[in-house]
């Protein structure tokens, strides 16, 4: 899977793409991950991206002529399955839109900064708007960044123990039991004894038992 | 404001606080931000900091030694307000709990991996479990990010100009309003004819028209 970043930006994201589970899917050519440029794709002599608002107001938006270079340039070299903006009035990402996203082929993600992005990049060009939270952030980069890494690592392949990703908290109804490794005492503090008793039925319902306690204290929303 | 964020892979975490307002606040003595490796707080000869779950299944379980010597050593030397554990079973991270946060002083953050932290550090040390959205990530660094981000945006100072984070989305009870900028005609697409007439009033009116509509339709639940 191949995905197209364009930000104002890209040195934000060198580093979260060079370590673990991404770092793993790139290096073994199951993810490729582009970081563009915006600046690259301004025609003005100053590289600037962004301008003031029509009508007034504080914070600056961003151009449309450097998205819509960029964005076609890509969609001249191939053929892309989402544009997606990054941007906290979009769909809340869940992990539901994790899966589907992970079965596409090539994705472009905008990164918004400032006031925002002119509309008319969204009306012509952005297919899907995703915000991965309701809280505002300095810029787009970070959500891409976690938009791709909750889509890399369902990718058959990334994972070295496929179960582990199935396994996970959102992959089933339920949040995750408690988990406990060595030392089995600590401070005074045991470990549940069932979880040393080798019977494995027990503990697995032992398990069930604390997801369902868990999520019905945390989370009951889940559970409707 | 002070952040010590405890990570397995503090790298990762490099090129996000290295720019933009989280780079900007750092330089402006407004944010300290600290990356602490896990693996410095090991005991163990190999510098572990995970092992097998009790109870079998599949996955590693962060190990409690390394988390509590790391957490020890920070609070012996100053006072946190927090030590949050950045999780996807924790509370749902919103604009409240931001700007609740950026009234503090100290915070931790933990960093989670594989299958989880050890149960007992979360009953004896974490005061505030996290999560950034109902998705599954590779590791708490890039929730820590998003944290520092949501956070540090706010605290007076971080900002050129404040009026700008006041009127985001999620500040107030309503989505932004569309934005435009030059030019005000694009292959043939126009800004809205209002935000060129310079009448000030009318323009704020059909804002907050754009702002209601445009949260009626995508996020209701604002509303209510």
């Amino acid at each position: 899977m191949r995905f197209d970043i364009i930000s104002v930006l890209p040195g934000l994201l060198d580093s979260p793409f060079a370590h673990s589970i991404l770092q793993r899917a790139q290096k073994k050519g199951i993810a490729e991950i582009h970081v563009h440029n915006l600046r690259d794709f301004s025609s003005n002599k100053h590289k600037n991206v962004d301008d003031y608002p029509y009508g007034g107001g504080s914070g600056m938006v961003m151009s449309i002529e450097p998205f819509a270079a960029c964005i076609e340039k890509l969609q001249a070299e191939r053929q892309y399955d989402e544009v997606v903006f990054m941007t906290p009035d979009g769909e809340t990402l869940n992990q539901t839109m994790a899966n589907q996203l992970s079965l596409g082929k090539n994705v472009i993600i905008l990164c918004g900064h400032y006031k925002g992005i002119d509309q008319r990049i969204r009306d012509l060009y952005v297919t899907k708007e995703i915000s991965i939270g309701d809280y505002v952030l300095s810029g787009g980069e970070l959500p891409a960044a976690v938009l791709v890494d909750s889509i890399v690592r369902l990718i058959p392949g990334v994972l070295s123990d496929e179960t582990s990703a199935l396994s996970d908290s959102f992959q089933g109804e339920l949040l995750d039991a408690p988990v406990y490794t060595r030392p089995a005492e600590w401070r005074g503090i045991r470990v549940p004894e069932i979880l040393l008793s080798g019977d494995q039925a027990k503990i697995n319902n032992w398990r069930h038992e604390k997801a369902l306690e868990r999520t019905m204290k945390r989370r009951p929303d889940l559970l409707e």
